[in-house]
């Protein structure tokens, strides 16, 4: 694995080129990195030769003769990407190309603090790389994502309202036990923006990702980078009030969003309907599974339950008049939702959309798009690898 | 007056320092570009000798020794700055170092049309440049600041729902036959956004400035940028909903913020209030003007009258509603209040910290402060002389 440190500038500059676009092609990375052509072949032929880069596959040109593409070399070494949510987590082995060479996730309680989570985090990650025959010292920057505000800087859970105990805990200590690499630890919706701002190749400039899951979180992306605001806590829009008279949130407020529209409200929603014999059909899931989940309110809407569907349409219509606030304010190019709702499909989205539609300006919504994450419940995993990735090779660059 | 084009990329780099720091030093200077004390020095007694600085000044150096300080020479020529209200214009000359030059203010209707306005404005800039004896050769770059979105590319007004004659009418052609000089417009908040930015000398990464005044605006300020949004609508904050069952605003929705609390509701309820006999003050007044206005509910509310002092934390508590919402997405340092609502003192202001204080998160709130913009009346003047040097500057080096 070739040394950071001995990499010169304009190496640096062709990788991070590289990096953020896909199977680039020689003349586009000369065109993107603003270099003579000469100048960046002979940069990249010294990158081939050191294994920095690798030559991959044949890009169909315009006038049908194939043209070689780029991408980051194998050998440069491996990421390691964890999702860490509030009810599951996700740990994954990335190629520095961001391809998933292995990941695993299983069910995961957040409240059972950060020395269970974090333990088994590490026992994840050992397991995955020994099964991608790679070592501890293979790799190369570690990104994980955790379900609440962080002080990027310091890479530390900043009061975390689902995760108390996290506060005082710094997972980077307890990865530098197994590690050399640098932990960048994120909010993580906002690790899901960067794996969409790393999906469309920084194509769009402003734009969001909300997350609808236990709670909603939106990560936010102006001029073409993640922001986090002055604390860290930009993007925390569960707790903007759509009813004024709404139930009592556990933030202490009345009718947050979150409370009345996130999972557990579904959940709750359609619990109360299985109870009340309006609906059959979850009235047998509840019978059959004791509890019911989101996942469980989207397979019966799925199935055209109309109490379910009645649920999703109310809780797409309150998250879509909070995004309408926040339309008006952001102006994003694009609205990506992600998280557990994506499960629900096309009825929830509609009713976020009408919702909008009907309470946004004109201006802000002419060319406003929202649709599901395209990664998907990839997203956050792969925004993990580029956080691991993008931050590796700043450090490199501001060294 | 020097030509622009024949600046050096060092010469260039260095003029925006200097317009960024009021009354910098050489050493400061040096450190802020980057450059050895060496070179900055020889650079800038090129700079000094050509007329694109001055050595202005001394500044008490922290060892008791009195070092000169630089900024931008009167030589450069001026700037032309233009704040365009609903209900009023202002047109100043400024020097680069934003010294207010010359400055003229009045009333006007915007909904008067483009033709109208905008020979008023080029009347009193030819009127103010002649007073600064000054020709029209020697302005530099003209900013403009209108209440409405704008295409900032273009320069034009888009969808402006105050001003719809101005939507086809371009106001840099309009101002080509008289001046050789760039024309920047762009929405009166961005440009008040990017005075503060520029009074702190860019100290500030992530603020808003809130304008209430005929309507309610909000100018963003992200990674230290001001930021517009995807279709220049970013901060549209007047639409934003604060009661489901409130009364309907001109753009068709119930219970925006802008419909319940901007200068003219405040107006509205004040006149209700005098002619209802709640308030001997407000009807006295409502006799001797035949109308209320914003500023008469102001000197009623400083003079003490109950019933002006509760339509005024009414007006606060709604914005704060509103704020909150805004506070928990973009979660600023600081928020900085300004327009005519301004007038009204310290009971609005803290009408409004409670609101935000109250429904906001600990985190978004816990260093967030509210205030006055310290530009004051000045800030949209100000603001347009920064975006005239601003982007004067900017086109130069993209040339």
């Amino acid at each position: 694995m070739p040394r950071w440190s001995d990499l010169s500038d304009n190496e640096m500059t062709l990788l991070d080129h590289v990096f953020w676009s896909t199977h680039i092609s020689r003349d586009a990375l000369a065109n993107g990195a603003g270099f003579s052509k000469s100048r960046a072949n002979a940069v990249v032929a010294g990158m081939l030769d050191q294994g920095l880069l690798e030559a991959t596959g044949a890009q169909q040109s315009t006038g049908g003769r194939r043209a070689e593409t780029l991408r980051l070399s194998r050998s440069l070494g491996v990421l390691l990407g964890v999702a860490l949510g509030a009810t599951g987590l996700e740990v994954g082995v990335l190629a520095p190309d961001l391809e998933l060479l292995a990941h695993h996730s299983e069910p995961a309680d957040v409240r059972d603090g950060p020395a269970l989570l974090m333990a088994r985090v590490r026992t994840l990650m050992r397991e995955l790389l020994a099964k991608c025959k790679r070592r501890p010292g293979d790799v190369m920057g570690i990104g994980i994502g955790v379900p609440g505000p962080v002080d990027f800087e310091s890479g530390q859970l900043v009061n975390a309202p689902l995760m108390p105990e996290w506060d005082a805990y710094s997972i980077r200590d307890d990865l530098r036990a197994d590690y050399a690499a640098p932990v960048f630890v994120d909010n993580d919706v906002n690790v899901m923006a960067l794996g969409e701002l790393w999906r469309m190749q920084r194509g769009l400039q402003n734009f969001l990702v909300v997350k609808v899951g236990t709670g909603i979180g939106c990560g936010i992306v102006c001029h073409g980078r993640v922001y986090r605001g002055a604390n860290g806590s930009a993007g925390d829009v569960g707790h903007i009030c759509v009813d004024p008279a709404g139930p009592r949130c556990h933030c202490g407020n009345l009718g947050c969003v979150e409370t009345m529209a996130a999972g557990p409200a579904i959940a709750r929603a359609a619990t109360e309907a299985a109870r009340g014999g309006q609906s059959a059909l979850l009235a047998q899931m509840l019978a059959e599974r004791d509890v019911l989940k989101l996942q469980d309110v989207a397979q019966a809407s799925r199935a055209g339950d109309v109490v379910a569907n009645a649920i999703v349409q109310r809780s797409g219509a309150l998250i879509g008049q909070m995004l309408a606030s926040v339309v008006n304010f952001h102006n994003p190019s694009h609205v990506f939702i992600g998280g557990g709702i994506q499960r629900i499909g096309p009825l929830f989205l509609a009713a976020v959309r009408q919702s909008v539609y009907h309470r946004s300006l004109a201006l802000s919504t002419r060319h406003l798009e929202i649709q599901y994450t395209p990664l998907g419940e990839r997203a956050g995993i792969i925004g993990a690898g580029v956080l691991a990735m993008q931050e590796t090779l700043a450090r490199r660059v501001a060294a």
